[in-house]
């Protein structure tokens, strides 16, 4: 019997060990909307995603910008723009200050990793949540409309998990959050945009059941060129 | 002199005549907020687009549901789903009902055209709103957001003008509608989206200072798919 046997290490198994008694490294999981004291976070996330698109000398955001646009007293989460935080922690969440929100009941979920997480940046993203609790990454969206559904859609604008926390299904938990929502609301669509030479990114969308509009373009009209437009007759 | 001359024909001008003497046929035109009381106007516009567009199999919308989602109490102009309507007239616009709109006041515009517009669909699109004054075309949109610019912009979703009403300027002055008020609420960007074998549209929207931004491609999640997805852990 291994029973027997002297317990192995806990960090080198024997290949022979059943999958379900290999040591596992647990990791709480929240998503929540975001509050206002969480426009540092937010600041901190699109900053970084910046960087990941090497777009920075496009981003002109402060957190002052944040604060009155997205938590203006006339901006109703789902029905304007929306934010909802990644929160993970080594232990459970022991506060409870979001558990009655009207707007939204927060999803929690035990992820069980081979090998624990790694974060260097923790302390910048170390929230007043309890014990350890940590801000992993965020989704940002707001309503759109299909006029030949006749229906409102959510439109996800911006999806981002910290580089420590990638590839362990955590942006499959923001997105999954969005359209329960849609589902729930009886909302038509949930939409997205994607670089066309992202084929990973393609590939997983058109997994998970989504279709990529091939042939519609993106047109923006910005700056100085919206200013002057809008100033024509 | 000219003016001793017999006068022409008021159809048939001489070549030799000024061109600010020619004879013009003026249409008053006016840009508004939708009401409640359009909601028959917009679903006939709106079932001509997916007509034009060779779309009818995918449009669902009713007068009803456009009613309960672009009316709704919670729906604020501007800050959500938000229609402007163009009506024309040949004579002088007379009620007032709207010029006193807190939320928007509404646009005039005389345009003199050389031939009067012959709208074989008037009846269908007659308002109440004095004398003789038609539904031309309407444009919806709402707030998107840019996290780079942490600033709200405008996305269109639709812009339609009726096929009696095209190329005389009138889809010019609804987007330029859209983009004035853009600028006078500090907005960041207007976007709408064109299809790639679009060229004339292209071309007009890039001589309008757009943009075209090529390697982004639309996603979309609908139907059974989100339902599957929005049920998924």
């Amino acid at each position: 019997m291994a029973a027997a046997a002297p317990p192995p290490a806990p960090t080198e198994p024997p290949t022979t060990m059943p999958e379900t008694a290999l040591p596992r490294h647990p990791v709480f999981t929240r998503v929540r909307l975001a509050t206002p004291s969480d426009v540092p976070y937010i600041h901190k996330l699109m900053h970084q995603m910046a960087v990941f698109e090497r777009l920075t000398h496009l981003f002109t955001a402060t957190e002052s910008s944040y604060s009155s646009t997205l938590f203006s007293p006339d901006n109703k989460p789902f029905h304007s723009f929306t934010v909802l935080i990644l929160e993970v922690s080594r232990n459970p969440f022991t506060d409870t200050q979001f558990d009655n929100d009207p707007c939204y009941k927060p999803v929690t979920r035990v992820v069980n990793l081979d090998l624990p997480i790694d974060d260097p940046e923790k302390e910048s993203f170390r929230t007043r949540h309890g014990n350890e609790v940590f801000v992993a990454g965020f989704v940002l969206f707001f309503p759109n409309y299909s006029t030949f559904l006749g229906k409102p859609g959510f439109y996800v604008e911006d999806l981002f998990v910290r580089d420590s926390y990638r590839r362990k299904g955590f942006g499959k938990m923001l997105l999954t959050a969005v359209a329960k929502q849609a589902v729930k609301m009886g909302y038509g669509r949930v939409e997205w945009v994607v670089l066309d030479w992202n084929a990973n990114a393609i590939k997983f969308y058109e997994d998970m059941g989504a279709k990529i509009l091939q042939e519609w373009r993106l047109c923006r009209l910005t700056g100085e060129n919206l200013e002057a437009y809008g100033a024509t007759d």
